[in-house]
C-alpha cells in the first residue's frame, strides 16, 4: 500500500494539474488522499509551497517516463514522437480535456510570485528539454540542432495544450504533432539542410 | 478620463495576466482601479465570473491589435512575424517575465470548472487563429495551409511563453520564432512543397 506521504503527493498532483496551485487547498488535498489533516504539515513542514514544489518535481519525473515509453515503443524517432503526441491527445479527450501538462498551469500562476515554485517548474522543463535533446541526438539529429528541436517540440506541445483545453478540441495537438514531425524530418534530412538551418534573419547565430 | 467600468477591466486584465484568475480578488481589482467596492457589482452584476469573461474578451481584442501592428509595420510577412515574436520577448523581459499572454493563465486554470470563462478564452484563441490565417493568406500562403500555419504559430507562441516565464529566459521564444519563420518559408516556397505538406504518417488528411 502506498504510504501517506506519497498519497498526499499523488492527490496534490492530480488536483493541481487540473485546477492549478491557487485553487487547490490543503484540506482538499488531504481529503483526496484519505490522510489526517495534521499529516500534511508533518510530512511537509514548509506547508503548501513545499508540497507544491515536491508535486512539481514528482509530476515532472513521472511525465518524463511517458516520453521515454513512447519513444521506446517505436522503432524510429518519428514514430515515437507521433506516439507521444497521439497519446497526449487521447488522454486529454479521455479526461474531458482536464489532464494535459502536469505543471504548466502552476508555472503560469506562480512564475511571478513564488521563486520556490518557479524554480521547480524551470528544473522540470529543463529536464524534459535535456531528455528530448539526448533522445533526438541518439536518433540521428545533429548535435547542434538537437537542443533547438527539443525546445521547439516542447513549446508546440505546451502551447497546443493551452489551446486544446480552452477549445475542447484536439486540432492544435494534431497541428503541433505534424509541425514537430516536419521539423524532425528536416533535421534528419541529409545534405546541406541537415541541421534545420535557421531562416533568413534568424537569431540562432547569436546564441 | 477613463470611465470607472473600463478602469476596473484594465486593472482586472493586468492582475489576471500576471497571477491568473484564482489569485486575483475583487477587492484587489477595485483598489487597483481606484474604484469604490460597490461599483464592481453595479457594473458586473454577474460578479467575478462576468468580470473575468469581459476581461478575457477585452484583453484578447487588445492583443490582436498588437499582432496587426507588428504585421502592418513590416513590408513582408516574415518581417512582421519576426517583429511580433521579438516584441513579445522584449515586453516579457521588460516586465520581469510577468506579462506574456493575457489569457493563457486563466485558460489553464478555469478550463475544467467554468464554462463561461473557458468559452471566452476559446473565442479569443479562435479570433487570433482566424486573424492570423487571414493575414497569412493575404501574404501569399496557400489557403489550405493558412489555418494550419496560424494554429502552429499560436501554439509555438503560447508554449514558449510557458517555458520563458518559468525559466526567466527568452531561449524558447527565439526558438519558436525561428520555427515559425521556417514553417512560413516552407509554406511560401513555390513548387510541389508549396502547401507545407504534412509529413509521412500525418493526420491532416482526416480533418
Amino acid at each position: 500500500m502506498t504510504g501517506t506521504r506519497q498519497r498526499i503527493i499523488d492527490a496534490s498532483a492530480t488536483l493541481m494539474r487540473r485546477q492549478g496551485y491557487e485553487a487547490t487547498g490543503m484540506k482538499e488535498i488531504v481529503t483526496a488522499a484519505s490522510a489526517p489533516f495534521g499529516s500534511v504539515y508533518h510530512f511537509f513542514p514548509g506547508g503548501k509551497e513545499q508540497l507544491g514544489a515536491e508535486t512539481i518535481r514528482w509530476s515532472g519525473a513521472e511525465y518524463a517516463k511517458l516520453l521515454a515509453a513512447a519513444l521506446d515503443s517505436s522503432p524510429d524517432l518519428a514514430g515515437g514522437v507521433r506516439a507521444f503526441f497521439d497519446g497526449a491527445a487521447e488522454y486529454l479527450v479521455a479526461t474531458g480535456y482536464a489532464d494535459a501538462c502536469p505543471i504548466a498551469t502552476i508555472a503560469l500562476e506562480v512564475s511571478s510570485h513564488s521563486e520556490v515554485l518557479r524554480q521547480a517548474c524551470a528544473e522540470v522543463f529543463e529536464m524534459w528539454a535535456n531528455d528530448g535533446a539526448r533522445r533526438l541526438e541518439a536518433g540521428g539529429v545533429p548535435a547542434g540542432a538537437a537542443r533547438r528541436l527539443a525546445v521547439e517540440m516542447l513549446a508546440l506541445l505546451e502551447g497546443a495544450f493551452v489551446l486544446c483545453r480552452a477549445a475542447r478540441d484536439t486540432e492544435a495537438l494534431r497541428v503541433a504533432a505534424d509541425a514537430a514531425l516536419a521539423s524532425l524530418a528536416a533535421a534528419l534530412a541529409p545534405g546541406p539542410g541537415a541541421a534545420a538551418p535557421a531562416p533568413p534573419g534568424s537569431r540562432q547565430e547569436e546564441r
